[in-house]
């Protein structure tokens, strides 16, 4: 066991404090950013903590969607029509199973409010859609289908809208955002502390009023008024958190997030009676398109049968491929299908016939011969009675036939963690009871949040933006302690 | 939030106990009743609380299949060679994906004399082996195969053996077990406490030193010198446990346990500090077989496609049923291999042809027959490639074709947790940070056995039996509180 302390600091042990504030926030990535806003907007003096040695997090590394919906100004100046009701019915069922119905509620409600917030802070969005991609696009393009919307079972669901929101740069855009964030943070007066790394929260009976932290080599006090915000980050980059609450992430290739994503946050609130939920959920990138044309092809497991509608969103594919189907999959297409994806994935394998494809693969005899034989069957009809593909995306599949290894080892898998401290709609950390711990608060990837398992892309800067929002203000309205 | 409150009581609050004892275990079922032996054995005063009237727990109405191998006298005498190497590997195969090694070594090595323990408690276990289930025959025999121990992959990975011993009884035999281990406890001395249901846990500073509990209306405290022994059970009957941890163990049909698994006791260990371990695991049992010749059909999911072995342990079928097919199969049959199995559970449609079935099934055309006709085409040979199948089991569906609808709501589907306290092998509750909380300890349901999602019958029996010991024996050598 090499993890380090977590249990709580009495605060009859603190000789001094060495700093003190209103609210001290921990982490300064999407969710302390916000969090640390919208207290001093608040009125309070907060304090932020970082470990690394600049703001960003996991956030600033990040492609940037932000999850909005309900006819955002983007989604209307795009020819989008959407209602806060699609959006949140699409959520329920892509969140899922058993999502936190207040935290979508809140979510959606609260979601064109958010919107005007980024860009009252300065981020700038490019009013036009790209349709080629579930990710950041290549050009400027701010909107994107960024969770499956536009494909089974959603599609049937709740109307199809994109609502995958991205600051106006090329590419990975979650640097720009952040750097809006971060300058609003400190612009609204928050101070900040980098190179800080909170390592346990100090207790004063029951009450949290401050933490203690690392800073250059010396151990530091600092007091909270009125209230701490966990904005740690998940548990990435905790191999043994990983293997005893969700074994299959720890097989991921690339892990998404920063090395401070080591759930230290997490289990210090775990170590003053915080419940968690969700721990088993992470979501599992498998970046195969774009592009998009690839989705004419079908992906198939080491049974050579089909398992999911190529045309939803390519993290439920990663979910799906590494908690279900073992990392065992690969990608069959065409020539009218086939280009090299983005990542510079290709075809291993190129053959006559699906029976030579299959025998090349060391796939059983016959299967995939009878895999693409029933596929193209249907798909002459225009039809995938199976999986329910898009009648764009099916035509059948005519040889020669390529397979795109997608195995866990020759292709990314990504994963990240979801689960984490259980949280009221206003931040506050909940205890094993339901009730809140007081001078505790919490938001972002350290906790459980709208996501139980399912995904869209936008979903965690979504929730770590705007439940740091609330977390923030509820800090600052905490009563002070005695 | 309708949960009630777990928040440690402060030994200062305890005008005066109500009683007194070195050890006190809290719950009297498998777990318990030989945590109170061996701690009463150890020289201990021993006090054991019982929610309910009487002793047994979900043991008591469970199969009471004990996993235990190594070559035991049983296995010897109906003529199965078996070793330690090869359950260890079986176990760590089996009981993945990550389980606790540590565990599943000791337990390995202790099998031969837990088995020998179980005999001198009084078990009787009755030297034949029944080939015709992986559950408790009808009959008295004392040994099955109840882990799929002779099916793939688990029969390339360790020299298969049946590891299910059951009490000398018909059918379930839990009760049986129960009673000789509740007598051996009460017979080494422990003092039971029924009707008392044990609500938090007393602290003295950072140490456990006794239980608050409910007994007749009125609140009792009772004191633990040495140390408490939480055998209080999963919490398959705690419905928001389920949703926050584990959403597909709450879809399940017929709960496994007792209503006093509630997780109860696993949250009180949580309000002083104690880290949890795979949550999200459970085991769920569909039964299909027996009889046995309904192996020869083959189990199909909503897209009329395998996916599974039909020759592997059943708890193996019911979890990935539940927990990756949404409860959406059927077994195929034809006359040859169709039997009404022992639950009454019969074909719902039998058809000419699978053309036919599938379209009375409402399976996508074509896709039954397909799969049919790749499973024949291998079958003719003896062979499946596919899922690998023994050969035994693998032989030509011919036609007429019957479906017996498995589905969630027609077929039971029967659930329990696995996931709790992360222990030691010693029994120690184990802090966030795996150090042993003082004056705690636990074993059964309530912790994080040798099974991290993996399964097999006898398992649950034999690591609360085994544990328990340990755990108790942990309890009575703990120095006394101050």
């Amino acid at each position: 066991m090499s993890q380090s302390d977590v249990t709580p600091v009495d605060a009859a042990e603190i000789g001094s404090w060495d700093e003190t504030a209103d609210v001290v926030v921990v982490g300064f990535g999407a969710a302390g950013s916000t969090a640390a806003f919208s207290a001093s907007e608040a009125g309070a003096e907060v304090l932020v903590t970082e470990r690394s040695g600049g703001p960003g997090g996991a956030a600033a590394l990040a492609e940037g969607i932000v999850y909005l919906g309900g006819g955002t100004p983007i989604q209307r100046a795009c020819g989008f029509e959407d209602s806060l009701d699609d959006m949140y019915r699409y959520m329920m069922a892509a969140c899922g199973p058993d999502p936190d119905e207040p935290k979508i509620a809140r979510y959606c409600a609260e979601s064109l409010g958010h919107f005007d917030w980024l860009v009252a802070q300065g981020v700038p969005f490019d009013p036009s859609f790209c349709a080629d991609t579930s990710m950041a696009p290549t050009g400027t393009e701010g909107l994107v289908y960024s969770g499956g919307e536009d494909a089974w079972p959603f599609n049937e669901i709740a109307r199809p809208a994109p609502r995958g929101h991205l600051a106006k740069t090329k590419r990975a855009t979650g640097w720009l955002l952040m750097q809006h964030l971060a300058a609003a943070a400190a612009g609204a007066g928050a101070k900040v502390s980098t190179d800080t790394r909170v390592d346990r929260l100090v207790l004063d009976d029951a009450r949290v009023v401050g933490v203690q932290a690392q800073r250059f080599g010396q151990t530091v006090s600092l007091r909270a008024r009125r209230g701490v915000v966990l904005t740690a980050g998940g548990f990435i980059f905790n191999d043994d958190m990983l293997r005893r609450h969700c074994p299959p992430l720890a097989r991921g290739t690339f892990k998404v997030g920063t090395e401070g994503d080591d759930g230290r946050g997490i289990r210090m609130a775990q170590a003053v009676g915080a419940a968690v939920r969700n721990m088993y959920a992470g979501e599992v990138s498998l970046p195969i398109t774009p592009p998009r044309t690839l989705i004419h092809g079908i992906l198939v497991n080491a049974q050579g049968q089909r398992f999911i509608n190529e045309d939803t969103y390519m993290g439920r594919v990663g979910q799906t491929a590494l908690y279900e189907q073992d990392g065992e999959v690969y990608l069959i297409v065409d020539e009218a299908s086939y280009e090299v994806n983005w990542m510079g994935l290709a075809a291993t394998w190129v053959c006559e016939t699906a029976e030579r494809l299959e025998s090349e693969m060391g796939l059983p005899g016959g299967s995939l011969a009878a895999t693409v034989d029933l596929y193209n069957r249907h798909a002459a009809r225009g039809e995938d009675p199976l999986f329910h593909k898009g009648p764009a995306w099916v035509r059948p599949l005519v040889p020669p036939l390529g397979a795109v290894d997608l195995r866990l080892g020759r292709a990314p898998y990504a994963p990240f963690t979801l689960g984490g401290l259980d949280t009221s709609v206003e931040g506050e950390v909940l205890d094993l009871d339901g009730r809140p711990i007081p001078g505790l608060f919490a938001a972002g990837r350290a906790t459980a949040g709208v996501c139980a398992f399912g995904y869209a892309s936008g979903l965690s800067i979504g929730d770590s933006t705007m439940f740091g929002r609330f977390a923030g203000a509820s800090a600052a309205r905490s009563p002070a302690a005695g």
